[in-house]
């Protein structure tokens, strides 16, 4: 929030902190990050995109972050910098730390006698842990979370409230993991026997390495007999499903509402829209972009990106369209025909 | 439940209340509310379309509410009003009011000294209030439920067992949120820097406006700069995934599954179909609907009815079909060249 | 987790339990199960698909599961069998078996003194049961979870961490129901009236028969006025949502990410693909399979497979045909120009 924000730090100090070359007065006071249109008498914004510049004759901000080539879009005091954006999230991260809360477990958490909490963790109230669960240095357990038996959380981790971890899994350092995420619940894995289906045991785990962050809702399955697999750096957003036995390559971001299926791996770096469902048992390459919507049902084998999403119509075109999309093989046929008849006219 | 309707009401007392004009037997008495397949001898039928007209001939129900042009449509007792659909809802409030427990806060619930908790309100065991958060007169939270530091909670709202409110976040009144529902985790906000993301303080916070009703599961961001904005009347319905910084105007309603990405604004009184996916960044008008499974990736300026959906075929013709939408490009080349061979032949 | 096999198994003694025909050296010992790729010596492993059968020459396992065609396909020590999949699912569960925690009532637990607890029941610390609740015999209720007033909990299931059951609401035996699980939340249902909508008393339960799996976050809505109901063997992954007054037949499997809006029936044995959106007030027939990412917006009457996916292409593609969907009417005009150009031609 930004009531949070306490103290003032000069240009200078900004620039001493996190690199690049001060233009104008670099005494100026910053109490806080904003946008161009947004920002007051005291704040930092920042240029990221040429194609806000005209913004910058208006703004009322008191300084701005912006790259070598645009240093002299302005007269305003600015940091000239190789990377505005990067440079405006280190200013906004020491400008608006973390609220963490005091290392100790709360009177009403519920840590079994043989489980082990580092003294610098943070327990919240009417979180539970179980036997043998390990919790690391600086890590903290948000109110009513829950870590099974036997898993482990990482130093300086975050379960944020309402978290669930099942038993075993594996969590890395500086991991955070929103409310309402579930990481280790069972894959969806079955056989039917005689018309009924017959539970098959999801005897692996969740392993995510360190620096993940997993937003709100998301739900990642425990693997059936390997592991499932988030690598380091990779960022989730809200209310992705992630199936068991998959494997997500380092910094790959996934935006929300995404679904994988069970046994596919994501490769590094990969960047996957909003809504995009992707099968089972596939492997997409390294560096894949998916367009938001888009149903992968094939390994994708080379970077670049890729889509599948209907266009968007006014209800009455798209009718006369889909209506089509429908009689596509016989218009193919009806062209053919035409093709044929051209043909013999052609030879006449 | 059905077993809380403990009194009955006279078809006179019904139209009293709520407008209306009785035909037939005013003191026939209600008990319940239901559909005119199954209503009982003691329960209150509605026609709100026409095409279930011949329902009447059949119902067992002991009255019918029902429009005015419809009024004659049977001789059963009846209530003639407005907008037969709207009276139900009234009517079944009156008949089955929502079960809200007893002001209080139960001894197993934790709450912080400096919390500020109105006497009219109830707190359920092992919900978690942090400091400085305010609940309002007549407020119910859940059990299991937390509500971060500084977070309010306007009168009459309601937070189901196991939903998240992080600190900073505002409630209005009368809000009704389903469990599983996680405000103002942070939105997805992260700069590329070296191979690395770096994450973007989500400074700003959720507003939530009067008379808003969040389904289960549902997550809505935090503001990474501004704050996320819900108006007042917005209805969502479950698994709705809002990113930071949207802006849903008042009277919305939303259907499960649907994804707005971060920074999109949609307009008052608009309707989005279930698992429609509206991407960031865009700007939609006053009164438009969305069918549902439609991708939006363009702002939509005027009313209307939106669509973008592959019409469903049996899988065989289906992949007919989906491999020449992959050779549409193709197949008007060929058109093109039939046309041009027809100009020839007409010129001949 | 592996680590938890703590005994070895004969093959002698699996065929025993289990049946099937033991081939090779009846006394290898088990200890547990693993893919083809990865078995260790004292692994048993299986082969369900002719494709992977050729792994059987390079396998390290102590022995396989395989169907009498492949009975001769290795030489390892074996049990031949009707469904070795099946097979393979009972003999991990007999080596892998749940952890239950132990009967009683967690001295954090809150339980209402008018709720009824079998003694062989466990509730977790800080669970929640509400008045009138009844809770079966060896059933679990998780940590933090929520049993709503009147709800019924069947013999032997399980509720994981952070699970909430709504007032009321009825769950068979051996159900297990995955955490973020919500059961009984109002459905979407409400009436407009003078530009404010009213919400519609949902009076209706939840009802969920024998056998079903509900997978992580899952969310199914309690009916307006009839009930939801789940017939028995239902399995349904995570983050699906269930709307209200829907019916899903016995032994149908859902994937994750699917929306089934409210009043749908689906037919026994279904199988819905990820991402499916079935729209509301539909009937879908037995043994109907809907793929992945498809939306279904008419009723099925019969058995088979539909589909409904725009191919993915790559972007530079798909934009030129995503254009021509939206042309498709153009061009069947074009097309009927030109055949009747070829007729009136063929005509001179």
């Amino acid at each position: 929030m930004k009531a949070d924000a306490r103290r003032f730090f000069s240009l200078a100090e900004l620039a001493g902190h996190f690199g690049g070359t001060v233009l104008g007065d670099a005494a100026v006071r910053i109490r806080q990050v904003a946008p161009l249109e947004t920002a007051g008498p005291d704040e930092l914004s920042f240029l990221t995109n040429r194609k806000y510049q005209k913004l910058l004759s208006t703004t009322r901000a008191a300084a701005v972050l912006l790259s070598e080539d645009s240093a002299d879009a302005t007269q305003l005091p600015r940091i000239v910098c190789r990377n505005p954006y990067a440079s405006y999230a280190r200013i906004s991260a020491l400008i608006n730390p973390e609220n963490r809360p005091a290392a100790g477990i709360h009177p009403d958490a519920v840590v079994d006698a043989q489980a082990s909490v580092a003294a610098s963790a943070s327990i919240g109230p009417c979180a539970v842990i179980e036997k043998g669960a390990e919790i690391g240095e600086f890590a903290v357990i948000g109110a009513n979370s829950f870590v099974g038996r036997e898993a482990r959380i990482g130093a300086h981790s975050r379960l944020h409230p309402n978290v669930t971890i099942y038993h075993h899994c594996v969590i890395g350092e500086r991991v955070s993991l929103h409310s309402g995420v579930v990481i280790g619940a069972d894959g969806f894995g079955m056989a039917m026997d005689d018309g009924r289906w017959l539970k098959i045991p999801q005897i692996g785990r969740v392993v995510i390495g360190d620096d993940v962050e997993v937003g709100a809702g998301t739900t990642i399955d425990r693997g059936a007999l390997d592991d499932t697999v988030i690598d380091e750096g990779v960022k989730l957003d809200n209310q992705i499903q992630i199936g068991h036995n998959c494997h997500i390559g380092a910094h790959t971001a996934i935006a929300g509402c995404t679904g994988i299926a069970g046994s596919t791996r994501i490769g590094k770096y990969c960047m996957l829209g909003g809504g995009a469902m992707i099968s089972g048992h596939l492997t997409i390459a390294d560096r894949v972009t998916v367009s938001g919507g888009t149903l992968v049902a094939k390994s994708i084998t080379a970077p670049g990106t890729y889509t599948a999403v209907f266009p968007m119509q006014p209800h009455a075109q798209w009718l006369k369209n889909a209506a089509l999309v429908r009689r596509l093989d016989e218009l193919m046929e009806r062209v053919r025909g035409l093709e044929n008849k051209a043909k013999k006219l052609g030879k006449e």
